[in-house]
């Protein structure tokens, strides 16, 4: 064989190496240092802060109105031509606030230098970072609230279908499936409640804190706070500089919400294979098989459940970033942002992506009851009854419970199968009254206990639920 | 050399691998199962539970009151026991709760039994775990406060000591050292807000969520709930046994702490060299050496700076412990307490070194000084000055700004000593005026906007934070 | 209810803030400087060191033999009393290092003092920890190889029972035990090719670096590393006191062998369910339920499948202590024992238990054998005939595959129970011939590519594996 | 104002929650599920992959001459159009397999199918990835050395330029400036023996493993293997296509050598301070200010330093994605290519940038001399000469050093400046000879031990190294 495509590859990597740096120590810098390539995704934000910040200048008497008025229809140019795809960003210009100030500039000219007063690059890109974060927030809370919707759904269709509750994997009590869904109701309600905490404690605006030491021009930080919706303005301009909490908040609150996703997501694979076929996932979210027909992938499960890893990788690396950095700005803080961006868009997705399978999923309510009543599931059930019912000690009414069960093992039938003279050899005392309380239908029932699995309790929490994110 | 430590060393480690589990599989199981070496630190949360959780069955009746009064009497007993170190802890009981129930039995014999009706081992531990860890909440909250007492304590006496404050560790613009302790007020504020918000969220009571579905007994968990502090039960009783959101909230809560102490820690560290000489810290602090007495290790801000990894690791841990876990309770998460454990226990530790480094610790006002002037570090103050009064636009007012700069450094003088002059050179409307807001003070001074690093705005800002934690 | 535990453990919780320091500055640096409580598990290796160290200078004449000979003997006492559990470790002295070296000098007196010629506490405590991780990766290395001993056990004997292969937690093709048993060997056994390499990387010796800048006393570190085990000295003295490379290499080696384990403990937990019956894990291993006896939890499953989060925990620790340390030693470092310790201990817990478990496990060979027959799922392989046999176009063999599954599903059959005219009815070339590929036992026998699932491959690779580990 | 960009943003964050999935089920499906908008970076190694197959098929028979030489033709039409930039890549092809194959049949028509026999997507995609992580591997053997190369320069410049050695960021000893470069030499020589084995671990070829289970056609993996450059087969077919250790150890050698960078790009940052000014970074990587000419911003070593959390935050992700997968094949894994190939990108830019850095720094001989001899950093060497020639015992000559410490302090001078008489003053028995070690040149010349900061030492060094990379 003649052909070598194991070399070219080899030969192509060392290429690689010279070839991605052959231009020398300035293209080395500029690829390094650029942050036009991520942060163009603050376009908006970016614009929608400079355009605060000019009215306020306008509004103190520190800019001419006609100034202002220039700067405010030129941000208006410049933001239509991104929108539209129109703007052509420059890796020259380095970033976001340099790519907008300078065509700023092109179309109004001699104002555009004037909108730098009072502020600098670094309270602008962390203000323009705090308003992205804010808006992943306000995503999340929406995105959580659709899924939560999707759950509420299934788990007032299912309030009553009895299903196996596991520890270890085991089947321990039988459980109903609304309760089942309810528990992650309660686990993205509290992801809900992060984010709410997370969206007001980094609601306050770092514009005005110029480099690092305020400034002493006349500006009106609070007004401009007000006009990008911020509580308050930052009250130490060297942290506002260089504080990055919120990023890494927003990030936490992710993880935790996307290793929920990911507990839910490893049910569903299990719920779906052969061996348990609890459910059936929609071919939407499945791919199959050309020639096994009945195959069909967990596809987006499986992708839902790797996502707290991406999302916690990307906490990971901002936590390290942050590590150690003296006061204030540093420029290993630009790693900031392509962290976060990927953070929040696969938190998304992931929410938008478990909204749907839920929503479409099908509860195979035959495998989860037959599923359900095996391996002596109301056990738990039997030696409660001995403890309510007759007084036993519980070490004694485990005692009876386990001579009854080896006996139906024995006899190869369930509990409420056996006959009351069986019951009786057990312990003497037993009455009919038992089987009001074997079969997984009276134990479901039977949990009433608040928060427990009853279909009453189940229907108390979805009201309870609905009428919180009403 | 006859004498041969390597080999002995090697065939020490071999031996190890076999005498560790020489015991064979039971031992093995012994030791990767108890959990009793770490879990006894809930002993007085677990009985704290039970003690709740049998008053409860006394006040429903389902219980007879003398058996609550034995259970009462007895847990009293154990408690004192173990807080006397006369308990003996036994790894053959496996966990905290088997130990305290069996000696509980050995006590009052027969009643301990019942202590069991309507709970079970998974709400007992969650609900152990989680007083646990609010009491750690509680702890964190002090440690912060006092901490931020130490820092307003700096900021108050040095309000108007001038220092450099740095972007990329290179001199921007003078600060002042009040207003740079702020900046950590700041942040500890922020850490003590998640703590709050955190302590809020995860108070609701996993007791009688029994093994996971509720229980038939009729039993009271707002009453429980509410005796142990909690606002209310938790509402689910799938959830209440194999949540661990709380601790990993506590987690990452106590890691942004403790990135901003590794923050503050490195600044300690540069800020002590013999380069810098901004701090002396105290003796008691410091490492110091028999030869150079002049020498002194800050080696409790290493420490501190190091722990950020240590608890942010504990995250790591858990996090990933947790991924992909289906529901209910699995034993997996009985890797849950040592995590949270150790990073309490340094959290605490790395607040209480701090907050007496912060205390004791000396600024050297004249090394402070010194470098806030040098380095042209009030260049942006006469650009702002030639913006604000002249009206330059800021392009000219840097081109103006950089003449005098290196006019200055040819002369081997600082900017404010500059004769007035040689300021008209470089533009002829500047005037004497100009003087009045170079010279480090001055510039201080001036940087009066909301945040801004003038000595009135720092002793606001102190007064603020006064009243906020008192 | 007048009892109020919850206020008490809040109380309890402010008196601990106050109560852990309350002892003031000295006893916060005490608790926060001192090693002695985990560094003590270096005393082996600490006191070979020095022997090692010892014995070098009186070959090199730096000291005289009666010294060398006073400090060999006392070293061994000290060791002695060590081992016995007599020895008094003093907080007050902080290190392993300034303990063993005190108690030195209480026996043999002023010889004790020159045992520090020509190297310092940095340089020992860097042999130490390179000495005590030496043995872990031997002790890795013979734990590996205990848990591939008791796979090879498992796929010898199971080379041909027939199981599903998995893809997505979905049946796609039949294979062997021993084949599945064997994937995990290849996963150890390049965890066992990492250990030993780096073992060969880490395998210089530090010692003689002295406190950064090596010495100047002639010593002869060549003679004290051969001593050690080691290949060779340290080659840059202020690496060799800085350097954590050894531990981080040791972390990443464990941390994907953990993942490993991960992985099979997941298959066992899954395997053990009551849905699938793949597997029978010994009650050794498991633990069971006094009232509930056929239900066996899979304990150590979960435990070791918890492992990897703790191990690279502590990796993330200890990679983000290291991060941006300037050159050489500083204290943050006295942060990397316990990570490792803690990753190292429960690595040869869980090699040490996956080993017992998966020696004691049973396959439940009718389960397995049922399973793999079903869904189709030798679907592939009439496909691959059709293609090898008939000549079909892959696209063509599939859709006359699918018809055939369509038909016999319909049938409630499998496809070895189609006859040779509904085969043709789908493509009238096929013979009955198919038949020989279709069926379990013949779809593994036929997949004799190296490294293929057919039981002739799978006891070739067994062969290979004994003989590579021999 | 009547603007309120602020609601308006929080308008848009509402409708991008909407309307990034407005489109629907499948557009989310979609977005999750396709790889094409990453994997396409790989298709140089799916070519390769597939022409090895092709030329294997043919070799062996399976496949007739026409269809290889078609399928080969073909293949390199399709490379040639990737390269021109002419391919027209399709998400609803989903990924770079199919992206090829669809263009493969469009050219070749009926051949191209046939390529598939005797292979899978799960033996392919494990074949590219493992070619690409190769060619990484490969690039940062060829960056370390050049990073090496740099330093060696500066060392071998630099091997008697004298500067501080410090511990805790305090001067302990005298040290050149050539040894410190050569630690780092060694750190990234050690990165290069970790590339090297994890290359040599990771070089066996996953393809034939097919779906999962092997093949019956009869294939030749050792032909495609040799081929591809790989060294052998992969083993074991179930694992060839569930392993990605081969990704997990690159990320973990990536992440060492990043955390070797982030220590030195601290190094560099603190020591370009106005207060070390130990070095001066070229303009090249630094950043400037257009009013303080004389400030100079770190930003490439700030971003350098940077990049460890980057890259530790992607081992973090495919750690946790990978963690408890059963066997083989699940889509979780396919979350494995972004990570890497960011941490790819991001480490070769960093070594590309510190070589750079490197190349072009200078260093300041005067500050670091000054500094080298500051802070009685020879109070080490007399204690040495006095136990030395003088034979005191340790603890005495600490103290006569002390003594002579705070003579000279007292008297404003260094050690070397003091008079014999001074020097007998301390202890009796000093004689002349003492000056010939005290100094900082004396100092660093007497440190011969091997591996110590002795300009000779460094120079042997210097020249083992050169010789080991040439």
């Amino acid at each position: 064989m003649t052909d070598t495509p194991a070399a070219k590859s080899s030969n192509a990597s060392n290429q690689m190496w010279g070839g991605r740096f052959a231009a020398g120590p300035d293209a080395i810098m500029e690829a390094i240092n650029a942050s036009i390539g991520f942060d163009k995704r603050m376009a908006a934000q970016d614009i929608a802060g400079s355009r605060a910040h000019a009215a306020m200048l306008g509004a103190t008497g520190i800019l001419e109105p006609s100034d202002v008025e220039a700067i405010r229809e030129g941000l208006l140019t410049v933001l239509s031509e991104i929108n539209e795809g129109a703007f052509q960003f420059s890796t020259a210009l380095e970033d976001i606030h340099m790519n907008v100030e300078a065509r700023l500039k092109e179309i109004i000219g001699e104002p555009a230098g004037r909108l730098h007063t009072g502020r600098s690059r670094n309270d602008q890109v962390a203000t323009d970072f705090k308003l992205w974060v804010r808006d992943q927030l306000d995503a999340s809370e929406s995105g959580l609230i659709a899924l939560m919707r999707a759950l509420l759904g299934q788990a007032e269709a299912g309030a009553d279908w009895v299903m196996p509750g596991f520890t270890h994997l085991q089947t321990a009590q039988p459980v109903t499936w609304g309760h089942h869904m309810m528990a992650y109701v309660e686990m993205f309600g509290r992801d809900l409640g992060r984010v709410r905490d997370a969206r007001a404690r980094m609601n306050t605006s770092p514009l005005g804190a110029a480099a690092l030491a305020g400034t002493s021009f006349p500006i009106d930080r609070h007004m401009t706070a007000k006009a990008l919706g911020f509580d308050a303005p930052a009250a130490n301009s060297l942290d506002a500089v260089s504080d990055r909490d919120f990023a890494l908040e927003f990030l936490g609150v992710a993880s935790i919400c996307a290793m929920h996703l990911s507990r839910f997501a490893e049910e569903l694979v299990i719920w779906s294979s052969a061996q348990f076929r609890f459910v059936t996932l929609s071919d939407r979210f499945s791919t199959g098989s050309s020639i096994m027909p009945q195959k069909k992938n967990p596809d987006a499960a499986e992708l839902i459940r790797a996502k707290v890893g991406r999302i916690f990788g990307a906490n990971t690396a901002l936590m390290m970033v942050m590590k150690g950095l003296p006061l204030t700005y540093s420029k290993d803080m630009q790693e900031d942002k392509e962290q976060v961006f990927d953070a929040a868009d696969n938190l998304m997705l992931a929410l938008a992506a478990m909204t749907g399978m839920v929503s479409d999923m099908t509860a195979n309510r035959d495998s989860l009851a037959a599923a359900a009543g095996s391996g002596f599931s109301t056990a738990t059930d039997l030696a409660d009854w001995l403890v309510r019912v007759l007084g036993l000690p519980f070490r004694d009414a485990h005692h009876v419970t386990g001579i009854l069960v080896a006996l139906a093992e024995s006899k190869g039938c369930d509990l409420p199968e056996l006959s009351l003279d069986d019951m009786k050899s057990a312990h003497p005392d037993i009455t009919a009254q038992v089987f009001d309380v074997l079969g997984v239908e009276n134990s479901v029932n039977s949990r009433t206990s608040y928060g427990g699995t009853a279909p009453s309790q189940v229907r108390a929490q979805v009201d309870r639920w609905k009428e919180m994110i009403a």
